[in-house]
């Protein structure tokens, strides 16, 4: 191993070319080439990083939090790039070619569907809402239509047909999973990429960063107590705290529900 | 007549309640709740009215080039709203509930367009792209989904389905009469309205206002001469001058080609 890579891990598929370095990860290019390393950071950005911080362990929370997820989709049936959690900020997964999308599902309004369309918050959104938005921080993220997707060719209409009805069918099961955890999934976002083969699996992370989670165990839809990025986004508590307990939740559901995977 | 009449008009219908004050036009109620009646104002807004002005004769301009428009495209099978043009700034119409929709159709890249989707301007778009606002100056007219109409209710299914297919055909009929005056038709906004009997009508207006209108005997995509409101907008030229060329155009055209509703 050449003393010059940036992050020595006894594994296989240890890093070796830093190829992006984003808002929350870092993703290296290891010795296979199907192969890419995520290191989980603990930065924090919102609104399209014009406010900038940090929430300690949140690299590690996000990192588990995602491997577990990942591993209970994989078993439903959902294809994605997660190979293993070789260290606690750190994920083994498939290379894939990220789909310049952000799909979002809404299973109740909150955020910026709120302040776009002057909706009230916490109303419920049934059937859920899928939107997707141009990952382009230079325009910070627009919202598409299905034509707007076709014309800058982001994605054929069969990928966005497949990765819209995918993100749907994940929606029901990360509601059984978070639910399980006394946490009603609000909103999130996933990334789609293509693999060697031009198979779409889901990537990215699946966290408190990416999903809105509010406790079914206290608040009310008026007043939610939320465990997810608005704790930073708006002050509405300590991130630190919230993350961990979001980590926990998830620890003792798998713990209850051991699988052949969860190493 | 009462002396209090806002502008006493010697024909059936004249204005009698002022209903609504907008941007560019007012809208009264008449003796017939099925008519009102429309007065164009020379008042210039662009970008959610943070530009503000006026332009001399564009309520004469904008009336008599719509009252053409209406007349042709009903000539084309689009039911629409016209009635007469009792005056140069007035508009007769069929009195409608508006969609709160601001259906666009773009057959070259150019303004809003180009700015949210980092689009370079003048890029022909083939089929033409088909979107839908929700009017709503309060939130600045953001774009929407169809999903986000669902969820608004701001209009069912099958009208937006409807809308949308009229959209396109009358894009194509516009097409056609704006490439007699020499200009090519850029981009387009419509409304559209539900009369008393639940039918969809093309209503408001089709003017330099609402279309980018760019000069075929002058200028080249990468450096159009534009006749319509950028030259307000962008302070591209003089806007008096432009829209004056646009109605001589519209009425040699029209003279050209006399047909049984211009009285
Ligand atoms: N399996 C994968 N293969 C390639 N790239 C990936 C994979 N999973 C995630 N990515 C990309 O890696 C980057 C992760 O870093 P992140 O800090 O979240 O970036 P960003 O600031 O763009 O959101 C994102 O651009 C994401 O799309
Ligand atoms: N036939 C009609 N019946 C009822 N309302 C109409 C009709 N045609 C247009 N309108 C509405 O009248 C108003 C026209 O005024 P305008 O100055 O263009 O308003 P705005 O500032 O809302 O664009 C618009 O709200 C438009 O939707
Ligand atoms: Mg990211
Ligand atoms: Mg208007």
């Amino acid at each position: 191993m050449p003393s010059s890579s940036p992050s020595p891990s006894p594994f296989p598929g240890a890093p070796q070319e830093l190829l992006y370095e984003g808002k929350a990860k870092r993703v290296y290019r290891t010795a296979d080439p199907q192969v890419y390393l995520c290191q989980y950071k603990d930065d924090a950005t919102a609104f399209n990083a014009e406010k900038r911080g940090s929430i300690a362990g949140k690299g590690e929370v996000n990192c588990t939090v995602s491997s577990h997820l990942f591993r209970y989709l994989a078993q439903q049936g959902i294809p994605n790039h997660f190979l293993a959690q070789p260290s606690p900020t750190e994920m083994q997964v498939k290379a894939v070619t990220i789909l310049p999308l952000e799909v979002v599902v809404r299973n109740r309004t909150a955020g910026s569907l709120c302040k776009r369309l002057g909706l009230e918050r916490g109303l419920p959104i049934d059937p859920p809402l899928l939107e997707f938005y141009y990952k382009n921080d230079a325009l910070g993220d627009p919202l598409v239509t299905q034509d707007h997707i076709r014309l800058l060719k982001l994605a054929t209409p069969s990928q966005v047909e497949q990765v819209g009805s995918l993100a749907l069918t994940i929606n029901g099961h990360l509601q059984t999973f978070w639910r399980a955890c006394q946490l009603e999934l609000v909103d999130f976002k996933l990334e789609f990429g293509c693999d060697a083969e031009g198979e779409i699996l889901l990537a990215d992370e699946i966290s408190p960063d990416t999903c809105r989670l509010w406790d079914l165990a206290a608040g009310d839809d008026s007043a939610p107590r939320v465990l997810d990025k608005d704790l930073f986004r708006f002050d509405l508590g300590d991130p630190v705290a919230g993350y961990q307990e979001v980590l926990q939740r998830v620890l003792q559901v798998v713990e209850q529900q051991p699988h052949p995977n969860s190493a």
